[in-house]
């Protein structure tokens, strides 16, 4: 999750891509923009008449070539999704607090950083929450966890309609929301691709839930 | 706190030591035992006659060229506290809960791997506890940090009288012995050596174990 420089070369690939959504997408309230050219990104958002809450995540590439327009399209965002080690590079500061200060001043009023089989920590302006990882007693392959945990986010935070007021969002869904992003990123780790997301079940994740719970709560 | 092998020139230096405890120490109900020769280590465990509660630390080198003498120690201790490293390699196995389940069968009831920034996670037969680090926002200097945590974990345990029961401490005070533990290490990283510690108060150790709860809580 920390080194994406070999999707450089791929992204070439992509440089006459410029996508129309389809009407019938554009009025959707949830918007999660994965890693590509911000300029895209930008030009996906804008395409969205109705939506309440919009972010997405970036990469070591963007934030060095292509700062300037990296930063006039996370303006707009309500959340930006990142890793440490892109936190660092982006802020330009190595303590994670102090990144994570200067982030929330670019625009998006909240910062998820992940940390790969450590966690993740969210920040606000005005508070922070630290989520551990799930142990995994088996790690098939990591690869995609990062974007499974995305999935998990905004897929808590649509799942139950939540919507800014004031320029924020409630911490108590916040918090959920990363937690649940955590369940889906270790869901991922356990078979290859998106394998493990072919049989998994509402079950299976209410389950895993409360397990974090009862594996990090104390008094 | 993963790189300790400069220690092992330094240690050539203590081959004739062989601490006597003076016997107002023996009594002592709680024993955590600093890195260093196992052999040691069971010697002062030995001396002390009335102990309820041990463990302690040990590293890389002892784990490697001292095998038999650690496991014949470590047997005895109700807890061991190493960094996971040592226990990817005390156990040979690199997931950390293989590893904690086969160094659980070789004596303590009780395990804390300690993950340096990243918080702790302790291990029982029947559970586990995730602890996330405390975030600082100015890390001096984290020299020793593993260290206070240990003092910090010991200390709670032994300010609040706790002693095993049927052979295990309940997971309560084990979890807020953890968070203590981190506590500690976090005031570690503030200034050099022990300095924070010369004007630490309770009420500021009190303040960062609320602020963890604020930090980590979800429902």
């Amino acid at each position: 999750m920390n080194d994406r420089t070999t999707l450089r070369t791929d992204l070439n690939v992509f440089a006459d891509f410029n996508p129309k959504l389809p009407e019938s997408y554009r009025p959707a309230p949830y918007l999660l923009l994965g890693n590509i050219q911000p300029e895209l990104q930008k030009s996906v958002r804008a395409q969205m008449g109705g939506v309440k809450l919009s972010g997405g995540d970036t990469m070591n590439y963007w934030i060095n070539d292509f700062r300037a327009q990296l930063l006039e399209t996370i303006r707009e965002w309500d959340f930006l999704l990142i890793n440490d080690s892109e936190a660092r590079l982006l802020s330009g500061e190595h303590n994670l607090r102090r990144a994570a200060a200067k982030i929330l001043g670019m625009g998006p009023h909240t910062l998820v950083v992940k940390r790969g089989e450590y966690g993740a920590v969210l920040f606000r302006r005005d508070c922070h929450f630290i989520a551990p990882g799930y142990l995994l007693e088996d790690v098939f392959d990591p690869t995609g966890a990062g974007d499974c945990f995305a999935g998990g986010f905004i897929g808590y935070l649509a799942g139950q309609g939540v919507e800014p007021s004031n320029g924020e969002i409630n911490m108590v869904d916040l918090r959920k929301a990363v937690i649940y992003g955590s369940v889906m990123g270790s869901f991922c780790c356990e078979k290859f691709g998106v394998d493990r997301f072919r049989s998994l079940t509402h079950q299976e994740i209410e389950v895993r839930y409360r397990e974090f719970q009862r594996c990090t709560a104390f008094k």
